[in-house]
C-alpha cells in the first residue's frame, strides 16, 4: 500500500534515516529568507564610522560568516544537495510523495537547456509535436522487454467521468508504443521517411527511491522519436543525437561527461543498443545524463509499423528514441556547486551578472541606484542576462550570499567611490574571496561589456577545466577485479578490459554496488585482456556507483 | 461504463450521426498526399507543348480542380472543419477516445502562441515554473463550487507501482488547489507579494463530447497564477491578463473577440469574477477563447493562504488565474479557414511564403532551383518564415493546393521565363484565383522583401477586417426576448440589455440554446431596459449558441 503522507513533508524524497534527519533543515530553510540578517543596506552602512574604509563592505563580509547556512558538501553530500535546492529556491516538495514543484529559478536553467536544445533538434531536422499522455493498458504490453522494464513503475488511470474504465490507462512513463501506434497510421511508404519528432513532455514513472530533479514521480523530459528506412540510417541517427547531448553537456553545462554504449544489461526495455553521456558528480557517483537508443525494429515488429521500400517491398522500419530530463538539473548542481550553493555555469545560467548597488547615506543612493541601472541597461543591450538586487530590505552582505547561493556567475558591487570613479568592482563566483575580485573597471560600455563577456567566457571554461581534472583524477585503470574492488570501495571509477558476462556484470553490482555506466567511445589502443576471466577483450568498461 | 475503442477510430471525436457519417472521408484524408495527383512537376511539364503559354501554371490549375477534396464550409462546417485539421495534417486522434494528437504543423501554431504569450507574461512580471499533475483527491474537495465544477470531469489514478494508493490521485483539471498548497508554505509576509507565476503544461478533464482542439480529454494550456495582497490588485492583474489575450486576439490571431465578464451562471468554479473573450467562428458560433479570473479569497480562504500585512494583521490573499489553451488553434481554424483550407494569420503562420519553383526541361531546373535558393535566402536574412517545395514527386498545381490547405499566407512561384527576367509570380492565400496573382515582381532583395512585408501585414489586417465585418454583421441588438429568440434562431448573436435572474438566463438556454457569453466591456450609453423583464438594467449582454 502506498501512503500519501499530507500535509507531512518528513520523508518525502529519500528512504535513508539519513536523510530524514536532514528533512528539518530543509523545511527550516525554506524560510532562509527570513534566516539571514534581515537589517536592511542603508542602516547597516550607517552604523559605520570611518568613510575610508568601503564600511559596507565589511559589514557584508560579517553577515557572510554569520549567515552560512547549507551543511558543508563534505560532510554529508546528499543533504548540502537537498540545502542547495531549497535555498537557492530550485524546487520544493509536491503534496505527492516523490513529486516536486519546480520553482522559477529552476525551471530558468530548464528554459536555458530547452533553448539549446529545441534549435539543435530543429537544426538535425526533426519537429515538435504532441502526444497524448493516456496510453491503453495493452499497448504496453505488445513489446515483452518494454513491459517488463516499466510495468513495476507504472500510474494508472482506472476511473475518468466518475465511471470506472473498462481498460486501464497507464499515463506515459515513455512514449514508444503510443508513438509506434500513431507512426503505422502515417508511414507508408519510403517516401515517408525518415520521419523525425520530438516532444517536450511529462512523464510518469511510480518511482520508489526518490530524490529532487535526479529522481521523481513525474518530470519533464523532451523525448525525439524517429523512423527510418535502413538500420544504418537509425544508427547514424541515435549516434547523432548522443552527440548533440554530449555538446550541450561539454559546452553549456560545463559537465565532462563521458559518451559510450550501455552494456546490454544497462539497455534501455525495448532497445538493441543504448548511447549515453554519463557524469561524475561531486561525490564521484554517476550521473546518467542523457540516452539514446537504436530500438531496431523491436517497436515497429510488436506495432507492425511498415513501410513499403523503393521496390515495392513491406518492411519494417528502424527506430530510435533519446530523451534527456530534469535530471540534468540534478547533475549541473551536484558537479558545480560548492558549500556556497549552486555554480551556474554562464551559458546556462538565469542570471548571468548580479549587481549590487551599495550606499550609505541617504543622498548617496540615487547617485549609486542611477549608475546601477545605467550599467544594467549597458548589460542588457550587450545580450547579457543582468539584474539589479536594488531592494531596501537585506544589508549588501545578505545580497552577496544569496546571489552566490543562487550561483550567478559574476557579481558586480557599485558603491559611492565607484560612482565617482567611473567604475565598478566584478566578483566572480566560482573564485571565492579577495581572489576573484577586481576593483576599479571602468564603467564605459564597451570597455565593460568587454571585460563582462570575457570573464563571463573564462567563467564557463574554468568550470569545464575544474570538472574535467576532477573527474580524471577519479576514474583509475584497472586490470583486475581486485583493482575494481579498491577503486570502486575507494568511491572512484574503475575502466578496464570487459568482456565478460551479464551474470559477472550482476556479480560485480551485487558485490560492489557498482555497474557499467558504459563502455565509452574513446579507447585505449592495442590488445586487452578482460579484467574478470583473462579472456582477450575488445573494449575497456566504466564502471562506478550511480544515482 | 467508458468504452475505450481501440483501435477503431470512428466516433471519436463527436457523438452525431452526422458527424460519425464524416469519419470514412477524414479517414480517407489521413492518406490525401496519395489522394492528391501523383505526377511530378517535370514529368507534367513534359507532356506540354508550347513554350509560350506558361504550361506548367494551367496545368495547375486543371489540378486544383480534380483535387476538391475538403467539404465545403457551407455544406457542413463541422465535417469541413474535421477536413481541414485531418488535411493540413494539423492534429490527428489519439488511441484513447477523445484523445488528440498534435501533429508537427499543428504544434507550430501552438508554438508561435507560445511565443509570443511568454514574453509578454514576462514583460508583466510572471515567472514561470512547474507543479506536479497528480493533486491529492481531498484538495479538490476543499473549495466548495470548485469541487463541484469539476468532480465530474476527473481522470483519477487510483494504482501506483503495482499497487492500490491509499487516495486517489486527481490528475489535475486544473491547478488552483494545489497552487494554492504551494502558495501557503511560500506566503508569509507583504514583502513575499505579488507572486505572479505561468506554467505551460497538459490538463485533462473527463469531456463526453469532444472535438479536435476545441474541447478533448487532456490539451496543453498556459495557467497563469497570482497572489496579491488587495482585493483591487487581484482586480486589476484578471484586467491586465484578459487584455493580453485580447491584444493577442486581435494584433496576432487576427481574431475580432468580444471581451468581458461571464455572468454569475457562467464564472469559472472557484472564481468571484470570471473575464472572457469571446470568439465568433465561421459557422456564428462562439468560441470561449480565453479566460481570467478574479479568485477573491475563495481559494486562500479554502487553502489558508495567509499574509502578514504592514500593519501586522494576518489575512488571506487575494488571486487570479487565467489561460489559454490549444483550442484557441481550433479558433483560428473556425475564424479563417475556407474551402480551400486553412488560412493563416502571417504573425502566426509557421511559414509565411511558400517558395514553388516550376521546371519543364532538365537544363532548366537548374536555373529555377538557384533562384528559388537565393530568394529564400533573400527572404530568410529578412526574418521572414519561408519554405520551398522543390520535391520531384508533386506537380506545382498539387503543391499550391497542399500549400493552400495548410494556410500559407503567401506563394511564390518562380519558373524559366520569372529567371530570365529577374521577377517572381506572387500569389495571396487571402485572395484567390487572379485578383491575388501578381506577376514581375522583382528579385531584387531590397525590392522583394519590402513587397513581401508589406503583403503580409496586407494580409494581417485584411483578415482581421473580414473577421470583423462578419462578426459585426451577425450581432444583432435586440430589445425584447422575442427578437432574441429571432436572432438566435438565425444563427446571429443578440445583443440586449439585462437585469434578469440567473433563473432566467438558464430559461433563455433551454429555450434557445444560446447563453450569455459576456456582458462586453464596450457599453452602449444611456437608459436601458431588460429585455426580459422590463426592469432598468446597467448593462447589455451578448447571447450566443456557442461550442
Amino acid at each position: 500500500m502506498v501512503v500519501l503522507r499530507l500535509p507531512s513533508l518528513s520523508s518525502l524524497f529519500s528512504p535513508s534515516a539519513a536523510i530524514s534527519r536532514r528533512f528539518p533543515e530543509v523545511l527550516r530553510s525554506r524560510h532562509h529568507v527570513r534566516r539571514f540578517s534581515g537589517v536592511s543596506a542603508q542602516s547597516t552602512a550607517e552604523k559605520e564610522a570611518s568613510p575610508e574604509t568601503e564600511p559596507v563592505r565589511v559589514a557584508a563580509q560579517k553577515d557572510r560568516i554569520e549567515d552560512q547556512s547549507v551543511t558543508p558538501r563534505s560532510q554529508d553530500f546528499n543533504a548540502w544537495y537537498l540545502d542547495v535546492i531549497a535555498n537557492a529556491e530550485l524546487a520544493d516538495y509536491g503534496p505527492v510523495r516523490g513529486t516536486m514543484v519546480i520553482r522559477p529559478y529552476g525551471y530558468a536553467i530548464w528554459e536555458a537547456i530547452q533553448d539549446y536544445l529545441n534549435v539543435k533538434f530543429k537544426e538535425t531536422g526533426h519537429s515538435n509535436m504532441y502526444f497524448p499522455q493516456f496510453i491503453p493498458y495493452s499497448f504496453i504490453e505488445k513489446e515483452a522487454s518494454h513491459v517488463e522494464g516499466f510495468s513495476p513503475e507504472l500510474a494508472l488511470v482506472t476511473i475518468g467521468g466518475g465511471k470506472e474504465l473498462e481498460e486501464k490507462l497507464v499515463v506515459r512513463p515513455t512514449s514508444e508504443t503510443i508513438v509506434n501506434h500513431m507512426f503505422t497510421q502515417w508511414i507508408h511508404s519510403y517516401r515517408d521517411l525518415p520521419l523525425m519528432i520530438n516532444q517536450w513532455a511529462n512523464v510518469t514513472r511510480w518511482e520508489m527511491r526518490t530524490k529532487p530533479f535526479v529522481r521523481t514521480l513525474e518530470f519533464l523530459w523532451q523525448e525525439g522519436h524517429t523512423a527510418h528506412a535502413t538500420p544504418e540510417e537509425a544508427e547514424k541517427e541515435a549516434l547523432q543525437m548522443i552527440d548533440v547531448y554530449t555538446k550541450f553537456a561539454y559546452e553549456q553545462a560545463a559537465i565532462p561527461v563521458i559518451t559510450g554504449r550501455k552494456s546490454k544489461v544497462e539497455t534501455f526495455a525495448g532497445a538493441v543498443r543504448t548511447y549515453t553521456i554519463e557524469a561524475m558528480m561531486g561525490d564521484r557517483k554517476a550521473l546518467q545524463a542523457g540516452t539514446s537508443h537504436n530500438l531496431g525494429q523491436n517497436f515497429s515488429r510488436a506495432f507492425g509499423t511498415q513501410f513499403t521500400d523503393e521496390n515495392g517491398q513491406r518492411q519494417h522500419i528502424w527506430q530510435t528514441s533519446w530523451a534527456v530530463s530534469t535530471r540534468f538539473i540534478g547533475g549541473i548542481i551536484m558537479t558545480h556547486g560548492d558549500d556556497a550553493g549552486l555554480m551556474l555555469p554562464p551559458k546556462i545560467a538565469p542570471i548571468q551578472v548580479v549587481i549590487i548597488p551599495i550606499w550609505k547615506k541617504a543622498d548617496e543612493k540615487t547617485g549609486v541606484l542611477n549608475a546601477a541601472s545605467s550599467v544594467t541597461e549597458v548589460l542588457k543591450s550587450a545580450n547579457i542576462k543582468v539584474k539589479v538586487d536594488d531592494s531596501d530590505q537585506r544589508t549588501p552582505g545578505w545580497k552577496f550570499n544569496f546571489w552566490e547561493m543562487k550561483g550567478v556567475p559574476l557579481r558586480i558591487e557599485i558603491g559611492p567611490r565607484d560612482v565617482s570613479s567611473g567604475s565598478v568592482v566584478i566578483s566572480r563566483r566560482d573564485v571565492p574571496g579577495k581572489q576573484g575580485k577586481v576593483f576599479g573597471i571602468s564603467m564605459e560600455p564597451s570597455i565593460l561589456v568587454a571585460y563582462v563577456k570575457d570573464k563571463l567566457d573564462e567563467i564557463q571554461s574554468s568550470l569545464l577545466e575544474r570538472a574535467t581534472s576532477y573527474r580524471d583524477s577519479n576514474i583509475v585503470d584497472v586490470s583486475s577485479y581486485d583493482e575494481l574492488k579498491e577503486a570502486i570501495s575507494q568511491g572512484k571509477w574503475a575502466r578496464g578490459p570487459w568482456s565478460a558476462s551479464d551474470a559477472e556484470e550482476l556479480r560485480v553490482k551485487e558485490e560492489t554496488g557498482a555497474t557499467i555506466r558504459c563502455f565509452p567511445f574513446e579507447q585505449p589502443q592495442g590488445m586487452k585482456t578482460c579484467l574478470m576471466t583473462g579472456d582477450p577483450a575488445e573494449e575497456v568498461a566504466l564502471f562506478a556507483k550511480s544515482y
